[in-house]
């Protein structure tokens, strides 16, 4: 059982540690993006060093306060919002953000937790690098969240999720003890990988405080197209088209629903829309080439042969990069669209790549059965990874549907496990999914991770009810 | 307290299995590749399905019997092999070697444990894709094992390591239970990642019986080349040039030095050797471009740019696919060499990427304190990833240096950690670095995975003394 944060623990505090390490705690760290949630906290601390984070958390270990680690505030899981139990500590890494050293040759950067992933992006580019992880948020979301989450993306495709980009990691781990993991390695098998055990974890065995990032070489020519597909099925031949030609220079495939595009008219109308008439489905397809090759010659080749193959309708392909940016700011742009209408229910799923065309026609009808809905169906179809969101018919709002928000997701869910998929491809499972998970995750993972949870946090300090119900 | 494998154990089981999963106890499951561990067990078990696996291991649970598992029996660490302690049971997964199931517009493969690499590789092949993983054992390395170890090998560079390439196991659990993990996802965030738990434990959390590999296109063109360096750290440079200009279409880079040109022209002089006068420092390079790119004329420009820039001499493009093999099996003949020679120590260690020079540079002076040796230094340079192997002076032996061997060890160890590598690059902890990790380890690490260690096996039954130390 876990005790809310008190004055008396607060003052003891005081004692070791600087009084910078100290905020007023304000609404920011109490909301969350789709506002789902709202948190309450006892405190919050904001402190500046790994060692200050340790002494918090031996603190809260002592005096069983539960902590929640908050990074961007850009989860969409509730992962950052505690609405509910023995008021926690809300620690912030919002002052660990240095960047603590690049090594150039390496292809290394080593940063801190607090560091915005627009800042880390920077700082590679800076250094003639690319850090590839690239998401909507990424203006906002720090990298312990990212890493946490393991978040996922744009080019996940080409480069991996958040795991794969990290070589190493620091972190506090719930009785206090500092993880020195902040290996610059490739290779490195002694022993378990804590890294890859803390990274998806949300906080809930750890809280990281620093990284070791993998850098890539910057492709140098890009070039993207937006090309309208017959259907998914077909956006997936034009995918294995385009590998097959091209391998790992595909940088990023999304599909796009016109539904997401309408979504921006309506209500980002300074968006420059590319198509008069928007097709049903278009990709959005990047590629990154090496020295000596014209990826935009190679998206028109690709185009032509998709083209015979009666993939594709009409195309676009980026004349110049300020092109190039504004088809992205186009996709980038649809998740916001999507807060602006207001979704019933928000699914990030995955399946099999080949259960794509199958999971988006029998969704459609079967949420039928259940109300009359727009589906807005987008996301990174190169790693079978759906955003399927539910709206209301126009005119409507999700408040007029919020008696059958928990049957949409049911039947979105239901049908994504059919399909051998999980619901929750790249958010996370955070406050949101954890009856999810009870229901749809195997029983030996399930037992295996409670019996991890318990080895290492023991008292349950350590994101309550986060991935796992906190025990009652 | 473990027991030892009793008769009325065997007799119990017999009635549980089939007879076919009962097998005479051969040498060959207590004999390791160095020779130096000599290995007991009570029984050899050699199921065919995941549910007698099972059945083995909740027998195993309920006696308090230990399990090693075995795969090809070519881990370099003792994993596969106990010495001393109760006899336990070897469960050979060899009967478990079906090819699942092919998901080919996913590039999935979803093969047994028991499945050798070489089989593997070949169902990629046949379904016109690569399974990239690949090492000198892959004739006789099984997948199950090769997850275990999160083995590394050649391609490491560009497809990552045994862990990048799995994308679901299926495992059985020290409690008996059946971790059903076997999804072909490329993002699934539902809670923690026990795969990348299980994957580097060998055998020491669980038995995985099956895995969901990651295939990916072939290159449409290769070419191999070998590059007289001046030195290593020009082989670095070279990799960064190569890097720059062709970003993922670099394979592999290895560096050899000649001693191991050398010790093939004394053990293996069969083996046509490339170089009339061989270079101190060579590199073998490959490339795997795409479509309507030339692999042999982008390895004959980065040559004229690296001989600009003066860091290779000599150098050979490989004429033909056949003359590509040729420089492979110069490259993977190096191990057996050096086996016919007889190291007195092999460290297969890793350092970050920059330190590679100052490694080389400084351990040879070290050790020549200690004693008069050879050195054969090679490996996967373009993962920080060397096998840095001291053999006796001409015409001693082993044998004669035995006593130096601790020392020999310690020296390259401790030069190892401090320049922030790692004493077990890709072979594993197995029961031969039990003592490294004890000493070299992250302590908050270690403290980490003895409460995983003890949580998910409560009795110590899987793979006892392997990775940590068995509790007395």
């Amino acid at each position: 059982m876990l005790s809310p944060v008190t004055e008396a623990f607060i003052a003891d505090l005081h004692t070791r540690l600087p009084a910078s390490s100290f905020r007023e705690l304000s609404p920011a760290y109490l909301e969350e993006p789709r506002g789902r949630y709202h948190g309450q906290g006892g405190a919050l601390l904001v402190p500046s060093t790994t060692d200050e984070v340790a002494e918090i958390v031996r603190a809260c270990a002592t005096a069983r306060i539960g902590i929640v680690p908050f990074g961007g505030g850009t989860g969409l899981v509730g992962g950052q919002i505690m609405a509910k139990g023995p008021a926690p500590v809300i620690l912030s890494l919002e002052r660990m953000r240095a960047v603590r050293a690049l090594y150039e040759r390496e292809n290394v950067l080593v940063v801190e937790a607090g560091a915005v992933l627009a800042e880390v992006q920077a700082a590679a580019e800076a250094a003639g690098r690319l850090f590839p992880l690239s998401l909507a948020s990424e203006g906002s979301a720090r990298i312990g969240g990212l890493l946490s989450t393991n978040a996922g993306g744009v080019n996940v495709l080409r480069y991996g999720n958040a795991r794969d980009l990290c070589l190493g990691i620091e972190a506090v781990l719930p009785d206090g003890s500092i993880l020195n993991g902040l290996k610059r390695l490739r290779k490195d098998n002694t022993g378990y990988d804590l890294r890859h055990l803390l990274v998806g974890a949300e906080g809930t065995l750890g809280i990281i405080t620093a990284a070791a990032l993998k850098l890539v070489p910057r492709p140098a020519q890009e070039a993207a197209a937006l090309l309208a597909v017959r259907d998914p099925a077909a956006a997936l031949e034009l995918l294995a088209l385009a590998q097959a030609r091209l391998g790992e220079g595909v940088s990023a495939f999304e599909l796009m629903h016109r539904m997401g595009l309408d979504f921006l008219a309506q209500t980002m109308p300074g968006i420059r829309q590319p198509w008069p008439d928007p097709p049903d489905w278009s990709v959005l397809i990047d590629l990154g080439l090496g020295a000596g090759q014209d990826p935009g010659a190679a998206l028109e080749e690709l185009f032509v042969e998709a083209d015979a193959a009666g993939l594709v309708g009409d195309g676009l392909i980026a004349r110049s990069q300020a092109q190039r940016a504004e088809f992205w700011a186009l996709r980038e742009s649809i998740p916001l669209a999507n807060r602006r209408i207001g979704a019933i229910s928000s699914h990030d799923i995955s399946v099999p790549l080949s259960a794509i065309p199958e999971m988006i026609a029998r969704a459609g009808p079967a949420l039928a059965e259940i109300g009359e809905f727009r589906i807005n169906c987008f996301g990174h179809v190169g790693d079978g990874n759906l955003h399927y969101n539910v709206f209301p018919p126009p005119g409507e709002t999700r408040a007029d549907h919020e008696n059958k928000r928990a049957a949409v997701k049911r039947c979105v869910h239901d049908l994504v496990n059919d399909l051998g998929g999980s619901v929750s491809a790249e958010h996370g499972v955070g406050r949101l999914k954890v009856e999810d998970i009870e229901c749809y995750c195997d029983p030996a993972k399930l037992a295996a991770m409670r019996a991890i949870k318990s080895a290492l946090d023991p008292i349950g300090i350590m994101n309550p009810g986060v991935i796992l119900r906190a025990p009652a």
